[in-house]
């Protein structure tokens, strides 16, 4: 039987090959592109095609023929979400998965500190490694356009300089141990109300300097490995096929390599799907959704359609193939690479991690009478009043939920603090629990919660009121917009209430957005504390006593109302559009460009944010006077602290050029630096800027433009704050 | 504030550190031992004790702290299981579990080809590692004692020698890739009923000579990184924590170095688990076992009582370091070693290799008239009668239960191979479904199957019956034992009727044990198929129709009846025990070694098997007459292929020590070698063996003992058939 012969003689031979050769793809130590195309040329084109879309509600499919792995990726920006069932929204009901959660990265963005962004991404990297994630879906850096978006407080703020430099260094830490950062949503989902569907037009010069150069920086200095479409259209449309976007911006002209990810269920059409851009598609609901167990991941736009199109010739296999090589592109530089750490899960470096984070992010925005900082022992007995004090802030807001390994209450943090003997505490006012997408529960009797604190007030030394917003639907949460500026839940009513009843009142804010503040001028100290993770309690109440001086500055502007907010001013059709089509009519004035280029006063300016110190910054130099357009701008400055306390500042370098051909906002961050100083020290702060960063997107020629002239530098501690000016020139 | 420059330093210093240097046991290029100094050093009391027992049904934690992962282990011997939800033993629903199923042990062990055996090993551990496990739960080398047994399907048949010949490849092929090989279970689990606590004895010698070599070949040989114990007792101690078999036996004499793990809930008692040898407790039921979701791991008995016995000082922390080093030792070696490679799932090297090992496996045990083959052709109509030609035969039987990619039939093989139109089929008889534990549902009418295949038997041309076990409970099925030696469901009936009906009936019997084979003289064909996997139907039409000649070997003894067999012959104390006790009164004599030395004959006797060729075994020689005790005995023999096909014959030596002052069997298997010959080649076959295998256990001495004076080597190709013999010395 020759048959059975050359078996065996196959058979032995195999168990040879197989001890002394492997194939390419598999050497951890060829070049990526080596084993990519390795890699493709086994696969079947029924391969390359299962590659391209979910084969569950968080992963993908490898080749498992070949010993390729599956694609896990997982939300979220602030926290490894834990896990799902295979076809179902709902947890899995495993132990091991209870993390570390670290701010929203509203407050990271706040602390204005690069190696801060660093630690966070580098932490949190860990820990999806630890869980065995191959893409992290984050960070968010969509614009700030709107205090009502539901999203804010995922994203950088209202600023494109600074987001950038604080996304950077965020995707390097995460894939620096081996797991992909996924940067999102691009672009333009700067809203939740609509945004499956809403179609966004703006100019070019409002898309390129406003909206894209945070994930510019993140594709061209950080080297992102993955970007994720957004749900909204853009001109038309779907941001997840989206020719203009994905193909010429993203990957034409930024020559991004790495693998495009719809968000979940943001695909809905196979031939734009195929051709324009994406690469992975996630999410999508199918008719069998209904059917537990039967998800037809095979009828995905990228699955069997894609493949019929294939086969039928109706798409070129290039096309494929483009796709194939991305997604193996991101497997070999992530579960496939030579040097893959172990990451690490719930340490205490990752909590020391998050309680830094949050103690540089905190801001003051009030301190009259230093009510700040309540030393411990001065006061018999503090109310803390507030539903914010006692529940759980990382619960809820759609796909950042997490579910923590502990969550530090402010009030636990400040009985800790204070002493139980010293603190009461009253509800004062009560919202649902924090339910994503469903309605609120019948409330608590309000009037009730409200007598029972400002009884509590009455016989207490000072007061803290700590509320703001939550994760409830329609509050800073996925999938639906704020419905006001307004403080919820009766809040604005309590804290009158609250201060009539003792003056020593002081409002902590948690929120990811500006709330409006008509109690404003009678409260003595406001503190802005945004979404402080697992040490929530503990940082407040080290930046309440005053162990730690607040140092955080506010990444966007806080508006008086709504409508001096620039994405309202020009009415529906700005925000939030007519339910089909919206154009952002303020253009490029977006956030602090807005109010100091139209003179209109904020509540609290962008870069705001006070100590328990004092700065002085000293007098700006240029190293030239006139500067040719490929040179290096060097500026210098002194930072004196002149208080007391040792604490931060955070110098703002904002340009304006005065004479343009075009309309330019008289400030653009174009510098800053956060400068540590012990009381009465002194440094000098060096900064550089190329006078290309003073370019505007010139919509005649598509590209960046620095027209030749005086530019006027500004230098201050926020953009409402200005304490030196300097004139340079570009010829 | 030095406090917050403290912490700023110290983070600045920790970003610093972290990048450049690593704690020593996350370094993969460090020799494992000082890695698990430099983690146990790192760990606390609670973290080491945490290592020791589950998280979930097939989990254990790591130490997420420090990055050590988690350990994930899984069934089974025959293939990957499906994932099972967190804390219950029902699937999870993920659709990408799906795995090959190799052939059940008794046909790898039926071989006689340890090359295939490393196949096998490599290949499902390329499985388990694509499956991201770390650990695969099997081999099994239980001693086949009875043909009741449930479980004996699983595990490598009645020879000790033979058990450890394809046992340390096996090991070997799954450790080569990173997974860790875990033999079981250990020791004398060789019945399933009353298995939870049914005390065995037996004496040293049997336990020695008999029950002990295979697993300590895997250790010794193979170098296993982890053993399971039994779920029974031993000498009165629960075999999962026994101080003899654990500690005395596998740690100090046989220097084991690696994790034991319990059998799933075969843990009892927190003192005896701490100080008997136990390292990692899994599956213990404990009260909150009804309470979904809310299993207290952290009661198990190597859970808290065992950390407070540690702080008590009740138990030394050497203890425990003991433990933690050796589960640290399974985690370098696994997932957190150099070179681990990715495996792969499901390819078509996995189906060539379940394939190969299933071909060179199954039995040709009649071949009257040369039945067999069945030419391709020939017969214009082939009847082909019964449930397991068509029922799946890899779910079922409990842990080993498989969710596979795929299974082929035997029927659809044989339709393949030999055409629809040739091909009629009916059920014959009906059992129940595959549901382990439950007891059968109502049958279906028994005399009209029996009727309808008869009435197609009567138009065919010839009848191929393919019958036997299959996977429900008490039959071939983990948790209860066979109820007696006959065919279940009627099939005695059915092919009494059959072989009336047609006289041109074979019987191919797919199954993992012996039957009685009342009908054995009328039927012209027997072929033993046993559970031979995802490629089931290709493998019997290969071999039915002639395009594989059979090679394999029994690796057990099929009695005429039950009480020929050994373990029966004593009554119950021998088998099943008295419900609390039992005895193997049987001693050394089990199997082949029983039947030779009483004279009883066999049905079949232990290694024999036939072929569509024929062999000579030619003289027997050896290199010398007379061997010192540690000398080598090499012998020498031809292997002549006297028949018209290519073929491999297994030659077996036997040995028999005819004086002694023990008794000893009249074989011993201690040498066998398969090999592959075209019609009319010879081919020379070297075999060497230590004269020290020709020991005996001596109980006095608790050691093994060779007693000079002549031996007897026995050549053949079976162990009833004995061609050349040969006398030899050892002085």
């Amino acid at each position: 039987m020759k048959s059975i012969f050359l078996a065996i003689a196959a058979i032995g031979a195999s168990i040879m090959v197989h001890a002394q050769q492997q194939a390419i793809y598999l050497d951890v130590n060829k070049p990526i592109e080596e084993r990519i195309e390795s890699a493709l040329s086994a696969m079947t084109t029924e391969e390359k095609v299962s590659l391209c879309y979910a084969q569950s509600k968080f992963s993908s499919k490898g080749v498992p023929r070949l010993g390729i792995p599956e694609i896990w990726t997982d939300d979220g920006p602030h926290g490894i979400r834990e896990e799902v069932l295979w076809d179902e929204w709902g947890g899995a009901g495993w132990t091991n998965d209870s993390c570390t959660a670290f701010p929203a990265l509203t407050c990271l963005s706040a602390t204005f500190n690069p190696e801060l962004s660093l630690l966070y991404g580098r932490s949190i990297g860990e820990e999806a490694r630890y869980r065995n994630k191959t893409v992290l879906l984050g960070p968010g850096v969509n614009i700030y356009r709107t205090p009502l978006n539901g999203r804010n407080f995922e994203y950088l703020g209202e600023d494109p300089y600074l987001s950038s430099r604080m996304v950077v260094p965020y995707i390097q830490g995460v894939q620096s141990v081996g797991v992909a950062a996924c940067v999102k949503h691009f672009a333009l989902n700067n809203q939740e109300q609509w945004r499956g569907h809403i179609n966004v037009d703006l100019s070019d010069r409002a898309l390129h300097e406003i909206y894209l150069p945070a994930f510019k920086a993140a594709v061209q200095q950080a080297k992102v490995w993955s970007v994720m479409g957004a749900y909204n259209q853009f001109r038309g449309e779907y941001c997840c096929h989206n020719d203009l976007l994905l193909n010429k911006i993203l990957k034409d002209d930024w020559k991004f390599d790495g693998m495009v990810v719809s968000d979940w269920g943001g695909v809905h059409n196979t031939d734009q799907a195929v051709r324009n851009g994406l690469d992975l598609e996630m999410g999508t609901y199918t008719d069998g959704l209904t059917t537990k167990g039967k998800f037809p991941y095979s009828d995905y736009y990228l699955a069997n359609p894609f493949l019929k199109g294939i086969k039928e010739r109706k798409y070129d296999i290039a096309l494929l193939n483009d796709k194939a090589r991305r997604i193996l592109r991101l497997i070999f530089r992530t579960t496939m690479s030579a040097n893959r750490p172990f990451g690490r899960f719930v340490s205490s470096q990752h909590s020391e991690a998050a309680r830094k984070i949050a103690q540089e992010g905190i801001v003051l925005l009030k301190n009259e009478q230093h009510f700040f900082p309540v030393i411990a022992g001065k006061h018999k007995r503090i109310a803390v009043i507030g539903e914010n004090a006692s529940r759980s802030l990382v619960v809820g807001g759609g796909s950042s939920s997490l579910k923590v390994a502990y969550e530090q209450s402010p009030l636990d943090g400040l009985i800790a603090k204070y002493g139980k003997d010293h603190i009461v505490y009253s509800l004062g006012y009560a919202s649902g629990p924090a339910l994503y997408g469903r309605e609120e529960p019948s409330k608590l009797n309000t009037d009730s919660l409200l007598t029972a604190a400002v009884e509590l007030a009455k016989q207490a030394d000072i007061v803290l009121f700590i509320g703001g917003l939550n994760k409830n639907h329609f509050q800073d949460c996925e999938g639906g917009d704020r419905q006001s500026l307004s403080l919820p839940f009766g809040q604005d009513k309590l804290i009158d209430a609250l201060l009539k009843a003792n003056k020593n009142t002081a409002v902590v804010l948690l929120s990811g957005n500006a709330v409006s503040m008509p109690w404003i001028n009678k409260v003595p100290a406001i503190v802005q504390g945004w979404y402080l993770g697992s040490e929530a309690g503990n940082v407040l109440a080290d930046v309440i006593s005053g162990e730690v001086n607040p140092s955080g500055k506010l990444p966007f502007s806080f508006p008086k109302k709504l409508e001096d907010n620039a994405a309202h001013f020009y009415g529906k059709i700005s925000y939030p559009g007519d339910s089909v089509n919206q154009y952002y009519k303020e253009d490029i004035m977006v956030g602090y460009r807005w109010f100091d280029t139209k003179k209109i006063s904020p509540q609290f300016p962008f870069g705001f944010g006070l100590s328990y110190t004092s700065f002085d910054l000293g007098a700006l130099s240029s190293d030239k006077l006139t500067y040719g357009k490929d040179e290096v701008i060097r500026i210098k400055f002194m930072v004196k602290n002149t208080g007391s306390r040792y604490g931060a500042e955070v110098a703002q370098l904002y340009v304006h050029d005065p004479v343009c051909t075009v309309p330019r906002p008289v400030k653009e961050l174009k510098a800053f630096e956060k400068v540590f100083l012990q009381p009465g020290e002194t440094k000098t702060v060096e900064l550089a800027l190329k006078a290309a960063d003073l370019a505007f997107y010139d919509v005649d020629k598509q590209d960046w433009n620095v027209e030749a002239g005086d530019f006027i530098l500004q230098l201050g501690n926020s953009s409402g704050n200005i304490s030196q000016k300097l004139m340079i020139s570009v010829k």
